[in-house]
């Protein structure tokens, strides 16, 4: 056994037995040791940005990681923005990287960078494994590091020579952390805050997004009038019927200011403090009230649910709360809007699907128009990196091959990882991609004006559209191996969407959306 | 005028006026003062790793930076492995990295990231411009820095409140140091090695790889009898009939061993010491022979050419040297092979060609098929972060729009950066791209048993096949819409080849080429 075959064993016997692969030479004892651990399987993206968003997307759904196994530094760079926005979605991630061979470094061969900065932009944890007999040990470390909570990136440096040299053997896995118990006293201080009759708003997100939290942070505001609000990107939320209907946090600032406005008191609870997105000349960046007191009541790497669990038990809160209804929009007709975009969705949205959102502008109304649909999983963008959406759709489809994915993807951000297609052919993953198809960076267009720049001229509006020449998504989905085709109308995209959810396998569907006027 | 405004005036009076561009919120002033400063040519790329690869393609051909305008940590991460590659290039490039405002980024909003960690691994210069007023002189101190010898990647930091606020003007082009003289000592000192009778050979690189420098290169090594080789992978080497004959070290470290095998001593000239490119077990690092002394003539800020320039007269060498003839393989017919696409592109390159080669494998015999071709720059990949050839191809077509350009372009590397394609159709780029389609990532198959592994098995295998789906290149050019056909044989190859040199505007051929049996 060498320490490629020891790492990889131990992967396997700690739970992680997917990786999201784009190899090199540095990783080839690595690949080759796939063929003597039959149980990992590797899954090849055919650039990184597409292997860490997947593995994003899948821990995601299974609540355990998945491995990368990137190349050298420059692989990296090339995964490192959607290793941002695990960071921020606090998903636990495997980061394998391969390296120079140790005495190799040295002569700073034409790959050789600086692994460990780029590395600490995204990791929580990260080691170099620098012998053959403790690479499995590393790996056994690696995996506890990523599950503790509330999960994280750990990066393990992987040089060449401790995978192609012989090892003793695999390590036992080594158990993460459990989340700690809030103390009494901190839920009795926000019962307090909750029973001083102040306007009182609770902000909940991350963990407490599941079923569990969901109804737990009802409890708390129907027992005590606060005003309850989720994040406004999750990482992941149970939606759907017979859930609580929880209003999201705006992603535009003064929307989000008049949500929380009057409020005297907010309690955050694994969600943090509401600030604007992006600063804007003359615009607040923190949009809590002037004055609000806000108190946490569960972060990091203690346990909000059984925190608010506690807190609505303390409130006396009843144990039942009011849940949405079934409900579905009409199947729409007519011209193709973002209104209409979302009814399609809403109408058809099949039970136990996974939605991928990435729809930024066009996807405004989709969330109102689901909010009744039979029970699904929603993820968004957490950090704000674009071109996660295919690639975390990919990895949600390997993590839960029986229930169909929904990938809503905006145009310009679907150009970042467009190869997330390719892995979705050869993996046959069942994911019905929707392109929002306006031609532009809506989004943009709207902050160029939001801003106060000057009125956009000529070339500033040309770094902004997508059109000259027109992107094609028919022909490079099916470039890639995916089955695709282009809808104008309401009518032809529900019935579109039929389709491709009906039949297994990846489809891609160009629906031409004019920008919202925003 | 606004700080924008002023750090945009100021790269154009400093020489810098193509910035490409993949902006986002925080670069929207800057984006919207690109009308206030008609000078600056905006080129929008769709993927960062576009954006990156294009500046060091355009200022290897230029001779003189672009910008590029990236969005925070995860824009430039997107960006990095082809600011590796620049790095190991030696090429100037401005890096325009917008941040958060200054007052912002205390509330580690969602996009908030270590960005200096991330720069470092790439960057020469880094500075955080502070004030509008202080905006337009850290630009023109970047530019200075960036082509400062032997040139280097400059990172500005710019937030985004520098850029909105008001400025007080641009600043005044701030001078580049002029690359230094070798002193004559040293020049003395390797003379005496060329004229010890001992075996000696002369690794050159960087700079000397224009006319001038392989002229008194080749001078020196006709004079002394040294061994003259070049660098395997060069930034940007001049090439074809009338310039001396030059052999390039070889990629594969045994090759290259042959090529040193023997010398007592080797001579640098703007090159690094020979080692392999990765480790193998049981393989030397190290290429040169056992006891080689290894000398520097220049390195660094000092000048080669003009060194050699001196060496040569100091060895009395003559002023001519020996040419490679013109000549041209005959346009090749039957099954498309590596050979034949070697002898087809040699067949038809025209005058004044500028040559991306990412081709790898697929392009073993491109190089001796096209050394008799008129005269034509060659671009290589320097700092093997692979997606650099379509990005690189861009660029050199914005700096030179009255050259053809053409990538060569394996089909796996080209998957990584392929986005490329649309801004050279919406630029008219005259780049003609030839995809080595052989369905694998071949140079991964040989390094797959080069590096020792077991023998591959099927799961080892796979994560190198690019098959199933198979790629079809030309769906994918279409839909970015740059007209492309395919071929399967030479003849078809020649003909293709010749339609898209003559006809303006982007092309693709997808050439169907079955690996090399290495």
């Amino acid at each position: 056994m060498n320490g490629a075959q020891a790492l990889i064993r131990t992967l396997v016997d700690s739970g992680v037995d997917v990786c999201f692969s784009n190899p090199g030479t540095s990783e080839m004892h690595f690949v080759a040791a796939l063929d003597q651990v039959p149980e990992m399987r590797g899954v090849l993206g055919l650039f990184e940005g597409v292997v860490t968003g997947a593995a994003d997307g899948y821990a995601r759904m299974a609540g355990r990681p998945a491995a990368t196994l990137l190349h050298l530094g420059p692989g990296l760079g090339n995964g490192l923005a959607n290793l941002h926005n695990a960071r921020r979605a606090h998903t636990p991630v495997v980061n394998i990287v391969g390296d120079h061979a140790t005495y190799h470094k040295q002569y700073d061969a034409p790959l050789e960078s600086d692994i460990d900065a780029i590395a600490s932009a995204v990791s929580g944890w990260i080691r170099h494994s620098s012998a053959p007999d403790r690479v499995a040990a590393d790996a056994a470390d690696a995996v506890a590091a990523a599950m503790s909570p509330p999960g994280q990136v750990a990066t393990l440096v992987l040089p060449a020579d401790v995978c192609w040299l012989p090892a003793s053997g695999a390590a036992a896995p080594v158990a993460a952390p459990t989340a700690s118990a809030v103390p009494a006293d901190r839920i009795d201080e926000v019962a307090k805050v909750l029973r001083s009759g102040e306007a009182t708003g609770i902000l909940i997100g991350g963990r407490v997004m599941g079923e569990a939290g969901q109804r737990a942070a009802a409890r708390v505001a129907a027992a005590s009038g606060a005003r309850l609000l989720s994040e406004t990107f999750s990482a992941r939320q149970a939606r759907g019927a017979g859930l609580p209907s929880i209003d999201r946090l705006a992603y535009l600032a003064e929307f989000a200011q008049m949500q929380l406005d009057g409020i005297a008191h907010l309690i955050l609870v694994d969600a943090a403090a509401p600030v604007s997105f992006f600063a804007y000349p003359d615009k607040a960046s923190v949009l809590t009230p002037e004055g609000c007191h806000v108190h946490r009541l569960a972060a990091g790497a203690e346990d909000p649910v059984a925190a608010l669990e506690a807190l609505a038990d303390a409130l006396g809160a009843e144990a039942d709360v009011l849940s949405v209804a079934a409900s579905r929009p009409e199947r729409p007709s007519g011209a193709l809007t973002s209104e209409t975009l979302g009814a399609a969705i809403g109408a058809v949205l099949p039970e136990g699907a996974i939605v991928a959102d990435e729809a930024n502008t066009s996807g405004l109304f989709i969330p109102a128009a689901t909010a009744g649909a039979p029970r699904h999983d929603w993820m968004t963008l957490t950090g704000g990196a674009i071109g996660i959406g295919l690639p975390m759709a990919l990895g949600a489809s390997i993590a839960c091959p029986d229930r169909p994915v929904l990938a809503l993807q905006a145009d310009g951000s679907a150009m970042y990882t467009l190869q997330a297609l390719w892995t979705m052919a050869r993996e046959s993953c069942d994911v019905t991609t929707v392109i929002a198809n306006n031609g532009s960076y809506a989004v943009l267009n709207m902050e160029l004006s939001r801003v106060g720049a000057e009125a956009g001229g000529p070339k500033a509006r040309e770094m902004l559209d997508l059109h000259g020449p027109d992107l094609d998504f028919v022909a490079l989905s099916r470039g890639m191996g995916v089955p695709a085709e282009r809808v104008e109308t309401a009518e032809a995209l529900t019935a579109a969407l039929e389709r491709a959810i009906a039949e297994p396998g990846p489809h891609l569907i160009d629906a031409v959306v004019p920008p919202l006027g925003l």
